[in-house]
């Protein structure tokens, strides 16, 4: 079937999660993604578990249907074979510490020069501009310096980071947006550019709702749990057997949901008639819900508030997640995939659904240099004298 | 200056935040974004705080940059006129309740008769397939079935949510990728598609790296604190005046943080020799590096490991981001803009920065249906007594 950027080349530098998170994105969607790594060790994360028939799944996760190379960038020859490759593609993405491309000659200036249709797609920890800028920056620096660990968790406990590398997560969303929207415009104009995406900026610009009550009412946020500063009831409530979301979060819905737990009475309670009153008198009204919902298991409450069209749900973990019918099921988002060493493996989908394309996983990850004779003989022409010399090197 | 994005056309139908995170985006990187609105009401989130002057200022931040119209889907007028656009546009983002559109008969298929080109991306809480596909899902719903709630959190405490809307911003992102993959298959072939991005899934794909320690070793991941389940030491630590973040992530940074704080003997420790035995005795090799950092401030620790290339740094909260050096600072994260009624406000910058096309935001957010006449009259050609009898009808 068509995917949408088959006749994009990629340049995949990157390692580890956040610029390989963004790699797999654009290989889901049909692009070439062609992954260079270091000889002999490759990308780091290689090396961290879990891991099948020794096979690091961190990585086969990242970097499924990507094709995979060596090269060595410390080399003058690594450097002259990775400009040939420039002049082939499309995009470059890679999360060295800002300046490391330039030590190999390799900076967005000279790829321009060679290329000047080249996107250059770079990730860091803080941007490759400011004071900081040489700063190396891992997920847990972009979470703590853009202001999301300061805001989750309870009232009671210190600042939390997300069970997830979420800061990786968001400066790879954001780095594929931006490869993909100077992409039009290198389509249109024959003109590419250089893309600057920093970890830190990108948890920054995730908390927009929550910094505009700082810049507009000079409130600095605090962590209040599993509530919303925005409206109420939009919370985790006790259930007989556990907690259970609750999200009435308009005038509407809390009537209805007022009606269907036989108290109509906090309708017209003063205290909560409007939204800014029961976020003022949250802990009295969560009191009032919960001498309900404790009477009742989760999945009672999630079905008759369903029912009703009141956003209600478990809180899942994730074995319950992979064997759901709507998640695993309709929306396919835990594929199996063969992978040649690690045998079946479970991989998470993109979140991305289309009707006339497909953006489904379909290759695995490659071994280390799997496609080294493709890509030099192939797609650049050497011969086998010249790969048998880049190995001897060490080039490869 | 330049914009990547300056000759594509959005017609953005969503509300609140998630579809208008997205069409945000869009329209920082130069697209013609036209915000569709209920008549007389508009968008819900105008009626969200924190307010300027009376104008919302979480409205203000979500939808910069954009031209307003009103328009009543609900009516035959309104619908005709929708068609009209959809011929004039390249992009239609909606996020309405699964079905909802096919009762305005404005659904995809109807649309790609019109429009054989219109890429037509949808956000919702569960995705516009499957069992759960008619239930209502707002962000907490997303954050929670997703399996972020479950693992966000400390041993001790109840699962959590994150400080900001993540589910919405992560469905917001998804949905940009997903528009913008399908813009380059539109420009190449001339075919449009549908793109359904679920809240659930955005949330759930990522957790990859979590949903691995299940699908991989069967181990159902648990809340941990701020530590990380892949290396340590990668934590908060206390500090004499509050938590400082320290992130040696592999054995090279691990060597050169003991020998700057002066303990060579935690290198050689037999507990703490490779990464699987640092977070092994991850509890050990905290109380461990806590007797040096109760001994020095946040800011004499992250200079001094900064200083060395050892990932550091405060938990910044808002008031301090916000005017930082190198956020506000060198990266124009807090942008400054005049509304026509709220003032001066501030805004959070989107994460991509360019070098040769610009992304920063432009002009405000429009009020209520503030650019209906040139719509209706430049863009559309209706004649002024055609848009005096759309406003006697209500149909804008």
């Amino acid at each position: 079937m068509e995917r949408n950027l088959q006749d994009v080349v990629v340049l995949d530098l990157t390692k580890v999660l956040a610029g390989p998170y963004c790699g797999m994105l654009l290989s889901d969607m049909g692009a070439k993604v062609i992954k260079i790594e270091v000889p002999e060790r490759g990308d780091d994360s290689r090396a961290y578990g879990p891991f099948q028939n020794g096979e690091s799944i961190y990585y086969a996760g990242l970097n499924r249907g990507k094709l995979g190379m060596t090269l060595n960038l410390k080399t003058k020859e690594g450097q002259e074979i990775f400009k040939d490759l420039v002049k082939k593609a499309d995009i470059v993405i890679e999360n060295y510490r800002p300046g490391t491309m330039e030590k190999f000659d390799l900076g967005y200036d000279k790829l321009k020069e060679i290329n000047p249709k080249i996107i250059y797609g770079s990730i860091s920890g803080y941007g490759h501009t400011g004071p900081y800028s040489q700063r190396a920056g891992y997920d847990i620096v972009g979470q703590a310096m853009g202001g999301l660990m300061s805001t989750t968790g309870w009232a009671d406990s210190k600042p939390t980071r997300t069970g997830t590398p979420m800061g990786d997560v968001l400066g790879g969303l954001n780095l594929a947006i931006g490869v993909l929207s100077a992409l039009h415009r290198q389509r249109m104009t024959g003109k590419g550019e250089k893309v600057d995406v920093a970890l830190v900026d990108s948890v920054v610009s995730a908390m927009q709702n929550i910094n505009m009550i700082y810049t507009s009412e000079g409130r600095i946020p605090e962590r209040i749990g599993n509530r919303y500063e925005s409206t109420y009831p939009y919370d985790s409530f006790e259930a007989s057997d556990g907690d259970v979301i609750i999200a009435a979060a308009n005038d509407g819905l809390y009537c209805r949901f007022c009606k269907l737990i036989g108290r109509e009475d906090l309708i017209t309670d003063q205290r909560f008639a409007t939204i800014q009153g029961r976020l003022d008198n949250n802990v009295a009204l969560k009191e009032e819900i919960e001498k309900w919902s404790v009477n009742h298991t989760i999945d009672e409450i999630s079905d008759l508030l369903n029912e009703n069209g009141i956003p209600s749900c478990p809180i899942n973990t994730v074995d319950r997640i992979v064997k759901d019918k709507q998640i695993a099921g309709a929306r396919n988002m835990f594929p199996k995939q063969e992978h040649p060493v690690a045998g079946e493996i479970v991989l998470t989908n993109n979140a991305i659904k289309y009707t006339e394309t497909t953006s489904e996983p379909h290759k695995p990850a490659p071994l280390l240099g799997e496609h080294n004779d493709y890509i030099f003989t192939e797609l650049l022409g050497y011969t086998d004298e010249d790969v048998n010399t880049f190995k001897e090197k060490k080039v490869i």
